[in-house]
């Protein structure tokens, strides 16, 4: 049995409790919040404190907080004897205080508090400084998900960014998109099944195969009609990302 | 019963061949194709021919070809008694010959000839020059889909540059993210689930509020420290998408 704390009060520390009590041959024995954000959301029946003093003895300590806050949390558990792992992709194993035994527990998806997920389906990335810790954190990720991956620090980085890029800009794109069917009167409600498709066929599909579009066929004159229709970033986004695109499957041809 | 010829023989004439077939009140008599391709792919039981001469009577014809083959191809039909429709995004109506009764029936949707879709889920967005025209385009969608939406060839040219954003660029970015993997030997399965929980989320919200990450929080030190690891391409996307994200949220506070 894994004895866990769990540290933090937001979007990831809310699924991760949910994943803990539900996860075999793990206890999740307390929670801790410095100013009870969220408590509602909470199993009422998890023991949780305001004071670092008072946490209990666990296996794994997890920080599930925001990634400025996990540096100088971490230099408040010195003297804690069970490994202490943080939650962020983009935070070095390192930032967590040299006393501490160290690790990383990094679930790979957009965490929403309001939104139900299916944890055994998110990717865990994790990572220890010893030998020893990663088994046990391999141990508890795999009661948690069935996609474990071991990362070091710098890999964990590369991956991160490409996050930035899956993720984050893609769903700009989707601002974009939206932000020109309100100008024009049109229901962003026409591309949303397109949306979901894309998501579905990225599933089993390589993106390279999967792009369609002007860009793809070169066909200068479409982009050209779009770009006078443009203006502003979105116009310069237009540009670049044609650009890119052509100019990577001329490179394939 | 409406009566369709279908002219072409590439993705969306397949899936459209498929939902003619099934759907109530309309019959599909004949296809049209001059040069046989994926002919393997098509019901054996439907008349097809490549003679435009031979073409069969019909209160719709739909020319389910090119973009640049369109305007050819309707000359060759000056003549025909039906409505004659193309199914593009971006060609406006009027491409079509004058001669003709025109129309436009455009699915939202990636179509690829080897990958089953629930059609009647697509968006299929029409126009017609006459409001009888626009009539029977209505009834024939409507027995095709769910979603039926009228628009003029601008609107709809807004819609498909939408489009470009929504899906081209949103499937570039996952190239983009997939390219970073592959660079430093990371599995591009690890962000997979990422993107279909993306796709899940914007069925039903805004991709306003679903935006995270470094610029959604104008985290200036992570998006230093992402550009320092990017070059080339990547790195000019991340700052400018980077900096019209940043600038999109200080403007909403």
């Amino acid at each position: 049995m894994i004895k866990v704390v769990l540290l933090g009060s937001g979007n990831v520390a809310y699924h991760l409790a949910l994943a803990l009590k539900s996860a075999a041959n793990v206890a999740i024995v307390q929670r801790y919040s410095r100013n009870g954000t969220h408590n509602d959301y909470f199993d009422p029946a998890l023991p949780c404190t305001n004071n670092l003093n008072e946490l209990k003895e666990a296996d794994v300590y997890i920080l599930a907080v925001k990634d400025e806050v996990i540096g100088r949390l971490s230099r408040n558990l010195r003297g804690i004897k069970g490994l202490v792992v943080h939650t962020s992709g983009s935070i070095p194993l390192m930032e967590l205080h040299q006393d501490l035994r160290k690790g990383v527990l990094y679930p790979v998806q957009t965490l929403r508090i309001d939104q139900p997920v299916n944890f055994s389906e998110i990717p865990l990335v994790i990572e220890a400084e010893r030998d020893q810790d990663l088994e046990l954190l391999h141990e508890l990720a795999s009661a948690l998900s069935k996609k474990v991956v071991k990362l070091n620090s710098k890999e964990r980085e590369k991956l991160h960014i490409s996050a930035v890029f899956a993720n984050n800009f893609s769903n700009y794109m989707f601002i974009c998109a939206e932000a020109l069917c309100i100008e024009h009167n049109i229901s962003f409600d026409i591309l949303r099944p397109m949306i979901l498709e894309t998501g579905k066929k990225l599933q089993y599909l390589d993106p390279l195969q999967a792009q369609t579009g002007p860009a793809r066929r070169n066909d200068q004159a479409i982009i050209e009609k779009h770009l006078d229709a443009l203006e502003g970033d979105k116009k310069e986004i237009y540009k670049l990302l044609s650009d890119s695109i052509t100019s990577t499957y001329q490179i394939k041809k």
